[in-house]
């Protein structure tokens, strides 16, 4: 079959690989029918992670089941699903407590495994025309036959839980204010979910224009810092206040204030996010931390960032006594949920796709989605 | 000053009574400038309650303060402010919990107190030009200075915290399903609030065809029980399945399916909401039940009733594994925050209110709301 | 191989059936070292339930594994494991939110299933030889190889968990005051889960003397309803309080005060320990109710508790602002911490268990139990 | 009055004060029979904030009210009653949420107040004869009369509370895991108290002999840091597993491995606590940070240190999806429970007191507390 293999920096090709087989009675193979190029993709592509040439990509796949394992109780070909991009095993001390992003099982000495990633298992990535998927019961999402909502649907597995993560995490609840970072495709998710979920105001806080106006489009407010210190533009609107929770959609690339937004190079400032955050941050609130951090990054600004020590306000927080949640989304716990918001037209998540592309096209999408040219905000590959 | 005053069932006066004073350095006194009549208020007023004639009605009051106590911190005479009809104060072991519907102070022997109701305390009604409010720091809650949003903020004194508290204690989540029994003035608060929070479905029942018509314009389901089986009709359009959730905002005096909606007798079967509730649900669920029950009720309709006894099929609630809340609305948990959501432009309760009319004229506002005719819903009075 | 049968009310016997097999590659084969006799067998034995003749008694199983199914992951043969009652699949919608007592997959038509239960599905009774465990990685709970700790294990299965769910429902915390109606195994279990937990004070109500002694030893508060009303006893040992919280570990075959406590009739009172909880509790308080109510009895004492129906005073759990949680315990929730308090030596459950008897003996001591002769309090049966 | 008077670094002086009166109708006099000395005591003592000679130190109170406001609701003169060592008002949005610990009245500009603190307020200490308490119905906390459990009861005001909260912000729950860094009077309590909320396992880590037994009398397992990394010791303890949950009960004055104990100098590193907290605890986990950490300390190790931001592994942090919660105490929302706890026998937190002086002597137990000299661990100061 077709599927996007990664080359090395800046390069993915489409090309034959093996077609993927059951594996093991709990196995299931799909038919991809979507499946979406994430901006977490883009940090392999642009060569900030230890991802080996060879690796086929693709982590937010939905498609219809081909073939089925013996094992498997409740799905049958022809099914259509879509797969949290993290795989779980469902009966682990982590997955059985709804930690399914932190899978004991599935990736061993590690918690936590994926489709297509580096590091994240032996999980064949599914811009491709058919995917393997383990412990099929667990990580198979029914969805309504047909064709409807394949937009939406498509990024239930991994943008529109993990904005909802955000908000989940930072416990956003009506009535309360909300300032979000990022507006790329997580954080405009993030801004909607607050929304959703009944926040009374939501800052969106990005310096590309075309995304604040969409966080604007869906009921947020537009921050955007290259016209000045996000923390006190969102002070002066609230006549000097704070906000009840922030959402850190960036993560450790965040773009230093004025630094170019589109295509060029930008200055990162790891912590910046974090300590503006520290900031605006009424005492008692919670923040919530979607947005990537890692480890080691061998591209990091400085010594500090490369093993993953940022320099944290923490007597800041502490004085204010705020508490934070991180750590990447455990997509079953809401992909049912926003499914079925979806269902019901409480939810079109699908206003941040921007393109839907052939996957033989997949190289001159990943160059445009990665210089952020053409518009491209979320993709979505068509084998 | 003048006020509604209680003469006997079916009967209530606007007449003068005393000035309310300052008689601790806690209170404040308040203008009156808007006080709603409650579905509640007509429990006394159809005698059936043990109310005797001289209480002054008027429990969701909203105004300016015209005076302050020497102890009051946070409030100034001219301050516009809403109150919750229960009155708390703070610092007993119930409100320090949130739990300010039950306050062990402000009615000595009982948990809980409010303005203008019988055995709540000695705390005269609003219904009037000016009323006094304990532990003023505590009981008022600020709004922004004007007129604007009157009557949205009027709904902050009960109706629209009480739905909410519906959603609160069925604890409705985004991307549910919820059944709301009842469309009055407290069932469409309780739909609206599973709205806002972000359910995907919310069927309302009811069989008042206007207030039907209400819960569908605000994005709710409308089921008509005199059409039929509302369980049945709700399973037929959910492919067999039940809900999620569940939230009585009718209380003990449910009506019969067919028996009269508008004016004239209707026969009660007071179990009817909670069993069919415990029938629809699916197992897990919640059952949030603001809908008021009583230990006594002169009225009832047999023996049990008379003693607030009902025959619940307890059974199939355990098989189910389900959990219920039940009790008062603690107003002040949530008037900050519905409060907020109105000034940002998301919610906006005053959809419910019918009817806007001077204090004199409250004999006839209180004779036709009783009997739902000229489409009375929810009437403000204005002193 | 041997096993304990049903032949009709009040009658077992010890018999040749087949052996187990591995029926699907999820399942273990284990071979019982210890299966403990439940209370919920009597409603069995006793005729109170639809149980047919031929049923395998037995849903409180440990042992060690025999045999693995090909697609099972994390267990070995020798591997020592206790079983929660519940079968569960571990990816259904209840599983996967932590209710795997009310799993959708392995009882069709139904949520929940069990071994060994009469319309829980069709897994086999572990009173035997051996059991077969389905979705085994989900269901099988590893022990530390060997023999220590064997009874407070075998005690993981059911009645451990359940006791403590009861103090899970409701929320009983540090420094709270608690009442327990039943002093059985599950109502000492609860009491001494509220103990773990940190409450202040517990009450622990039956009237059989042995049973109140344990609960005292363990830091319980004994009150035996024989003596007087026991909400009556608690308020006056509480100078008028009533408890924060409440525990039914009796569910509907509650004995009336001064009825038979050993071996002879008693008159039951269906829901006298559901009233007298709503009685004695604080307003804003929480019942945990793991004891079992049953939606069809035909040994009830009256028309509607035949089918489930109970005189319930919810006008007073109205006005207290009540909360109540049910239903039979999610044991896999629970069973691995409980696991670990068993061997750090903070918790030591097994101070119930009265016997210890070879399967053999199974006939004499179902009836010994029944008739809580002999001090019969706990047994084990020993294949 | 006599009370203990701050001089500058260093010294403190026992001189005549003015007498505190009623200067607000919600205030009381408290006649002080009790009150500690605090570790955080020290941070004044030692110049490390920026409190200026004349301060009244003492924020550790209980005694009996003396006099009593004109608008105190609850309290007379003659009750025994012991005062959070914050100071609120019980109704601004933090203290109604029951974050008591961060009141926006008593402290204008600040979110928290405190007795006799740097920066917390104009409320003076009670290392005194006397002292004012405001909002007297809030921040009283009735005790039993008489004498009994007087060293338990005054550990309510700060450091049994402050422990149990540490706990409480990891969510530590029955049958878990945890390591506790600190075994001062802090750490001690919470070992303590996650001990009493069930917890199967509690490291806890310090250098200092005589604390390290005494978490081990209560029924933690003592960790030496100056004999090996804890981390690792913990983890060869666990068959290389890590812990469930983390407190940090020591804050940025963390004494580096192997620097001195008692007395002497020793090697600060302010933020070895918090990543070595990363490190050990397992993915999923919760951090709770009682432990001090300030914005702003003149005396840090480094141009970080001095204006509150450390260097945290934050890559690993995120990787591992974890939660923190941080902040002063809010000691009201536990006090009560504990004084219960205390009443009925289950906890005796007395056993971290050391000594009991005259105030008089106040001089004297500064110097050799601070000294850590003749097994000054926690001081109790006795007008």
């Amino acid at each position: 079959m077709r599927a996007v293999v990664y080359q090395g920096p800046f390069s993915v090709a489409v090309e034959e690989v093996p077609d993927p087989e059951i594996k093991h009675p709990n196995d299931v193979i799909v038919k991809i029918t979507s499946s979406c190029i994430c901006g977490s993709d883009l940090h392999m592509y642009e060569g900030r992670t230890a991802a080996e040439p060879g690796i086929v990509f693709g982590h937010e796949n939905m498609g219809v089941i081909e073939d089925v394992g013996s094992a498997v109780k409740t799905l049958s070909v022809g099914d259509r699903v879509v797969m949290p991009f993290n795989v779980g095993c469902g009966f682990c001390k982590n997955c059985q407590r709804g930690f399914t992003g932190f899978c004991l099982t599935v990736n061993p000495g590690f918690a936590g495994g994926a489709y297509g990633y580096v590091a994240m298992g032996p999980w064949v990535g599914g811009q491709a025309e058919y995917i393997q998927v383990p412990y099929a019961d667990f990580n198979c999402l029914p969805l309504p036959s047909g064709d409807a909502f394949e937009w939406d649907f498509s990024l239930l597995a991994d943008i529109f839980p993990t904005g909802y993560h955000g908000a989940e995490l930072a416990d956003v609840s009506p009535g309360e204010s909300v300032a979000v970072w990022g507006a790329g495709p997580v954080g405009l998710m993030a801004t909607y979910s607050c929304i959703i979920r009944g926040a009374a105001e939501v800052y969106t806080i990005d310096h590309v224009q075309e995304r604040l106006d969409m966080a604007g489009d869906i009921g947020g407010i537009p921050i955007n810092f290259d016209v000045g210190d996000p923390v006190e533009q969102i002070r002066d609107m609230r006549g000097g206040d704070g906000v009840d929770k922030t959402i850190d959609a960036v993560g450790y690339q965040a773009a230093a204030q004025g630094s170019s937004a589109a295509g060029g190079e930008q200055t990162e400032i790891p912590n910046v996010v974090l300590n503006q955050m520290i900031d605006l941050i009424n005492p008692t609130g919670i923040m919530g931390i979607p947005g990537l951090y890692v480890p080691s990054d061998p591209g990091g600004v400085d010594e500090g960032a490369k093993r993953g020590s940022l320099a944290i306000n923490f007597g800041k927080l502490f004085e204010k006594g705020l508490k934070l949640g991180t750590g990447q989304c455990n997509v079953k716990q809401y992909n049912a949920y926003l499914r079925d918001l979806i269902i019901s037209g409480k939810a079109t998540p699908s206003f941040v796709v921007s393109h839907e592309v052939p996957l033989d096209d997949a190289v001159d999408a990943y160059h445009k989605f990665d210089q952020r040219i053409d518009g491209y905000t979320k993709v979505i590959l068509k084998p």
